[in-house]
């Protein structure tokens, strides 16, 4: 890949009011708003102002045991997605579908026709689903282990892009004239019987403006990685500083050519938490403002839940008791993530009341607080530096946290030839500088 | 009920590109638009200039054998209705899941997150799926028996309207001062471990505007109509005749009793497939023009899928040979429309051929070819003699037979009283005329 070739990409991360867990609270929020589509029309409607690749909806099919404190995650990926796709005309739509929990014949559908209401536009967060109280919403057993659920995915995975390609490209005909509507010759069969799924296909829909819907994928565990060197287009990851981006982004591409890819066909976009002022001490003030809305009872059960230990008695001001902690190998839950903030726990030596409010916001994403120039010279160092293709852009809150970055740090990475100033293609793909992927074609059906 | 209370409701029913099954071979239609967007605006804002209360897509979760000459259903439900909400602003929305085929907690999120989206314009259309052939894309197992199917569905539905009401209606405080966002008093789990689901919740979203989605049912077989009386608010059915139309809405409000039901608790929505033109000879002219785009071939495997056996090298100007068909309890699909087709041939002694064309546009649904006065004529006399609450409207041809209906048609039945000239509410409940269904309530946490 040659550098002055590269463009960066930025997805937004939609979250409820935004990413800070106060942002709730804060004046210039409306937490009422998360379950009204104006909302993410004037959200939709600010990053494509940004000429932003992609938004993007996170999932949990439970309902959170902090939801005392902090707002839902918000609406249910599909039904939003395809009423955001409606209201805007040219941003990539992702969202999460959990392998573990769905149908493979129920996603490839609801994908393709995304894809279709969008005119190409729909992209596939695909999850294992990570907590365990969410596989009592769906079944009296547990959650499947670690390994199980992403052998699962692979095969998951493996059925919906078959269902994808079930019919060719041509297959659709709809000669008036003669009465021909579809090309039974062109239109295959699955017949898959697998170690988890039995589908035997078509899809009942022709195949989508793009092929396939993009494929995106955020597990950092050792099987997730591995899980996206395989199937991924483009990877959510976590990475608290520009070393640990740097190792997460060798380590990805380097795990690509064994599967016969390579490295450019996946986009590694770490989280990015952005306080925006135009001058550092406003944008510091912004950042207090939200710190101190944060709930300290609300932050104790949310690191109880990642850390699968009840810390709500342990005192604030003292270290993080690590001692507690289970092993990493014992998590089935977000492996990844645990990781990340006990990593950063003990690295660091934090107090309990610290690691709450050093996660309050970014959650252990990359964060920076300063002015645009300053955030802008972050990105353009994480980009040129290989610690990212992009960003998973991260609003403390919003709308405001958005448009702030809309309209004062995107001009400026505009200024420096790093990102797009107008959209140059119409679908995800497109967007991502990636092609259409050819669909099946069987000679025999053309000599 | 007083008569003069009553108003007549209309539901549109969305199919690709018309009712008639060559629509797609009109001049007037394009068959490519099914999997746009834009076309379905289109359709949604000429209904809403008609004022009816509500539009409804059907599904199938399996590629009909007949595509190679009739157009595709069109795109997925959820996801189709959805980005229609976004770009209509008081049509109801009602959409086809199966109960067979699917999780109680995806489906009673989906439609709670679709009403939040439409701001209370959601609809379930609970089907329990009849296609044998759907089972196996999720599943190598067969498609359970019919009884089996309507157990399951009346669990499914339980479990649902549970999970819709989980959340009480004020259980969202969103306070920012005291930080309180959810009160989780008011927040109930199920536990539900039944026959066939074992579904812990809470919902993970806010009891949504109309509480419950409008809950509509189609299946006419006696499973399907025991099943209606208990849960449905709205039915769909198909009756080729005045009279049976009479006997079947008698026999639904009849069985509603025991259930604790009252009559006008439930409104029943014929199918009714008009063909409208400004003098009797252009709407036959219509009628002619649409039946000569008729393929026999289509036909005979439209007919040869819902008898269960193979018409194809039957003769087609001799009758209908009957004596080939399976019994009506031999059936494992779709029972209602089996006996209702194979009642019409029997009794009017009709030719295969006569069979194909009689089928071709209503599918045995009412139907009737003439002036716009005639049409509501027609429309009135079972609205009157209570063959009807109101119709599901089945265009012949779309655009051009639903703007038909909604210019010429609706006016006609505005001048005598019988539909209304303007929204009066805004949710598809109100439409209808139900009251929003009661929450949960614990008295103890009032105390």
């Amino acid at each position: 890949m040659i550098s002055a070739k590269r463009s960066m990409h930025i997805n937004l991360f939609l979250m409820n009011t935004g990413h800070h867990e106060a942002s709730w609270r804060h004046p210039a929020t409306d937490p009422r708003r998360i379950t009204d589509l104006n909302y993410y029309r004037e959200l939709g409607r600010i990053a494509e102002r940004g000429k932003l690749d992609s938004l993007f909806l996170a999932d949990t099919l439970v309902l959170p045991p902090t939801v005392e404190h902090k707002v839902l995650h918000g609406l249910e990926p599909f039904t939003l997605l395809s009423a955001i796709a409606a209201v805007t005309d040219k941003i990539g739509l992702i969202g999460t579908a959990s392998t573990t929990f769905n149908d493979p014949f129920h996603i490839a559908r609801k994908f393709a026709s995304l894809d279709w209401i969008s005119a190409g536009r729909a992209g596939w967060n695909i999850v294992t689903t990570a907590s365990e109280s969410a596989a009592y919403n769906f079944t009296d057993a547990a959650l499947p282990p670690h390994d199980e659920r992403y052998r699962k995915a692979s095969e998951f995975v493996e059925v919906v892009k078959a269902l994808w390609d079930s019919w060719e490209d041509d297959a659709l005909v709809a000669d008036k004239e003669s009465g021909l509507y579809a090309d039974m010759a062109k239109i295959h069969p699955l017949d898959h019987k697998g170690e988890h799924f039995a589908v035997r296909g078509p899809l009942n829909m022709p195949r989508s403006p793009q092929g396939h819907p993009l494929l995106v994928q955020a597990g950092s565990s050792e099987d997730g990685k591995s899980f996206a060197a395989m199937v991924a287009e483009a990877v959510f990851t976590a990475q608290p500083t520009f070393e640990s981006g740097q190792a997460f982004y060798a380590d990805i591409k380097s795990r690509m050519k064994p599967f016969g890819r390579s490295p450019d066909e996946l986009c590694i976009l770490p989280g990015f938490f952005p306080i925006i002022g135009d001058t550092l001490a406003e944008a510091q003030d912004k950042q207090r403002e939200l710190d101190e809305l944060t709930i300290v009872a609300y932050g104790l059960k949310r690191l109880s839940t990642l850390f699968k230990v009840d810390l709500t008695d342990c005192p604030l001001d003292e270290p993080v008791p690590l001692h507690l902690l289970p092993r990493q190998e014992e998590i089935n839950g977000n492996r990844g993530r645990f990781e990340l903030v006990e990593g950063m726990a003990r690295k660091e030596k934090l107090t309990l009341r610290q690691l709450i409010m050093r996660t309050a916001g970014s959650r252990g994403h990359a964060s920076l607080t300063g002015t645009p120039l300053q955030i802008a010279d972050e990105l353009e160092r994480w980009f040129l530096g290989r610690a990212a293709d992009g960003f998973n852009l991260m609003p403390s809150h919003m709308p405001d946290g958005l448009s702030d970055f809309v309209d004062k740090v995107i001009p400026e990475l505009q200024n420096r030839g790093l990102f797009r100033t107008e959209y140059t293609g119409n679908t995800l793909r497109e967007h991502y500088g990636f092609s259409r992927p050819a669909g099946k074609r069987k000679l025999e059906a053309h000599t």
